[in-house]
């Protein structure tokens, strides 16, 4: 096999396109920045125990393991930031109000998430500590929809879920936890028949909310419908209140395409509030998804309130307009002219891009595109057009 | 062990350090861009063959190796970028002409360069490609010299050397491999009495050249004594005449701090031309390395002219002045002002920072530096200082 043949979902990103990716990163930390939101950058390795810890199985899977030689533990490679940015919250920061902290890096997947999904996505996100109440939740959410729309993302489209509205009905199930898993895994496929059996023996009250819940997603009208149908569930009509309320507050902030799935349960092991996704048109997969993550930061010690959202900026890149190329000027070389370099120092301090064509290529079409050239006229260095 | 505990060597990086690391960051990829380097993002992990053909033993032992699930093989997590840069100039550009790349993004290596360094630097660098004549040399110099002035580094001192003084002499010995690979570390070594020693047998011209090139090392007394020192071995002098037009063209672009150390091997396996290493006052190691080495893509099957440099941002960001904070404004909390919402909206548009103090938490230090707040004067919403 080729030396230069790359493992499967494993890619280059060649310049027109890196170009592109550095600069919606800008863009997507510049927005984080603007509401507040610290920097961190967690490092590319950690100890398999503290990056796995209380994160379930699926990330398990996903999580590249290697040997450390210095200490002879076994390591791994992140497939997720959050864990890690918990860690920092609660150990390093260890603050007690709110913490605001954003990241973008590089995670490493096992497996790929689908038949097109890179195994290198990169990750930015943002986190928000040491708030309960859900003015939290419409932060991230509101932080969320703010870089897509720097990101140029238009029309974006918001599904919400709670999880709490299901734990509220399996809490008066009673039921082992692996019928509880497998009921989870009925509502996410909406498999009615399987939910039936399934719930054959659970309270009626409970059994008869659960058969009903995968057909509430849709528009507003599902909260209606919602509130009669879990009226014997306080802690389950608490949560679609939460919900009316996310969406109201995301009217006023003008996003009025929100759709809402009841019995949605993705990511429910990491996930103890609302949730949401974000989608556009065009594309299949949601672009962002966050919500309210509570336990997070159990394993750390430091149970804090946590809510936030990631997505990778390079799904992102594919599906937003790329931004117009800016062109370059070419300049002649010359390592006697100082007239010549000191206008080329001029052009690039005033962020220009000045090529300088090497002895002997001055017949290359430029990698840059060239729209301007740097000319010789009566003694005087002057940008003209080609 | 607790679960955070990071690995040695292995360390997160926290707000105050990570935004200015990701300032550094911009202005380095700026500058690059103001001369007309295109950004490429090779990927983290690569079957190991493509990631170590044709560099040598010492890389092979600072690249974790880990295994491929999807395809049962051996990867490695780049411990350096500059031969992914090589295979993209080689194979996926596929240019005839003049190639100008660079890149930013963590590499990890399985043992640390020194008792404080990190195991994932953020590699920062510049490849030209396809151009074998020393103007490519002196571009890769001048960029290097005009990132670090970007960074703030003030005073740099540039250190010269030319691998193909020791090639032009060695190639006269005759000895066999392992002889000279000793050769190699006595002159590494500066160390007189085992170089005597080893090249006893040498022809009388390269022995006596040989013993003297230890001691030149120095200001630019060192090449008019090299030239008569070498003055048997062409190509030595054509390289030592290198140096000379480097060392002038460097003066006249206002960098009058260099040294030359003809003995010089550092990284002796990559580089193939002439080769250097900037410094800056109170800095032990180098803050960037660079040279010609024009092998670098033979393994992808196109042995391109290449001459580049890199650093690493994280050590860089240790030595330059720390940018001033800039403040944030502080605002009150609301989900049914709209006035205060557009208001903020307006000043987050505008660059500013602003954080909003969510309910009860008003007491709270802000994690940013908040010098103003937004306070509401007569139905207004203004910015008043704190």
């Amino acid at each position: 096999m080729s030396a230069w043949v790359l493992p499967d979902h494993i890619a280059d990103v060649l310049p027109s396109e890196a170009r592109h990716i550095e600069e919606l990163r800008r863009q997507l930390l510049d927005t984080a920045r603007s509401y507040g939101y610290e920097l961190v950058m967690p490092p590319l390795i950690e100890h398999l125990e503290s990056l796995l810890s209380g994160t379930g199985e699926a990330l398990d899977l996903q999580t590249f393991k290697l040997v450390d030689q210095l200490s002879g533990r076994s390591m791994g490679l992140r497939a997720d930031t959050t864990p890690q940015v918990a860690r920092i919250d609660a150990h390093l920061l260890n603050r007690q109000g709110v913490a605001r902290l954003c990241y973008c890096g590089p995670v490493l997947h096992a497996r790929p998430d689908g038949p097109n999904a890179t195994r290198e996505p990169l990750q930015f996100g943002a986190e928000i500590y040491g708030h309960a109440g859900r003015e939290a939740d419409l932060e991230a959410l509101e932080l969320a929809l703010a870089t897509l729309r720097a990101a140029d993302v238009r029309d974006a489209l918001v599904d919400l879920a709670d999880v709490r509205v299901v734990r509220a009905l399996l809490a008066g199930a009673q039921a082992p936890r692996d019928i509880l898993e497998r009921v989870h895994a009925a509502l996410a496929a909406k498999d009615a028949s399987t939910l039936a059996e399934l719930t054959r023996g659970f309270p009626a009250p409970v059994r008869d909310a659960l058969r009903v819940l995968p057909e509430l997603y849709g528009d507003r009208q599902v909260l209606d419908e919602a509130e009669r149908v879990l009226a014997a569930f306080p802690d389950a009509l608490s949560a679609v209140s939460g919900l009316r309320w996310l969406s109201a507050q995301l009217a006023e902030l003008g996003t009025t395409r929100v759709s809402f799935d009841l019995a949605d349960l993705q990511g429910y092991a990491y996930y103890s509030g609302a949730r949401f996704a974000i989608y556009a048109d065009g594309a299949n997969d949601s672009l962002a998804r966050g919500g309210r993550y509570d336990e997070v930061g159990a394993v750390f010690g430091r149970n804090r309130p946590a809510v936030g959202f990631s997505l990778d900026v390079r799904s992102l890149v594919a599906v937003v307009p790329r931004p117009p190329l800016r062109a370059a000027i070419r300049a002649p070389w010359s390592d006697t002219d100082a007239g010549l370099r000191s206008a080329i120092a001029a052009l690039r301090a005033g962020g220009e891009t000045v090529v300088c064509v090497l002895p002997g290529h001055e017949s290359e079409i430029d990698e840059f595109h060239c729209d301007r050239t740097l000319n010789c006229v009566g003694g005087r260095w002057e940008v003209q057009a080609i």
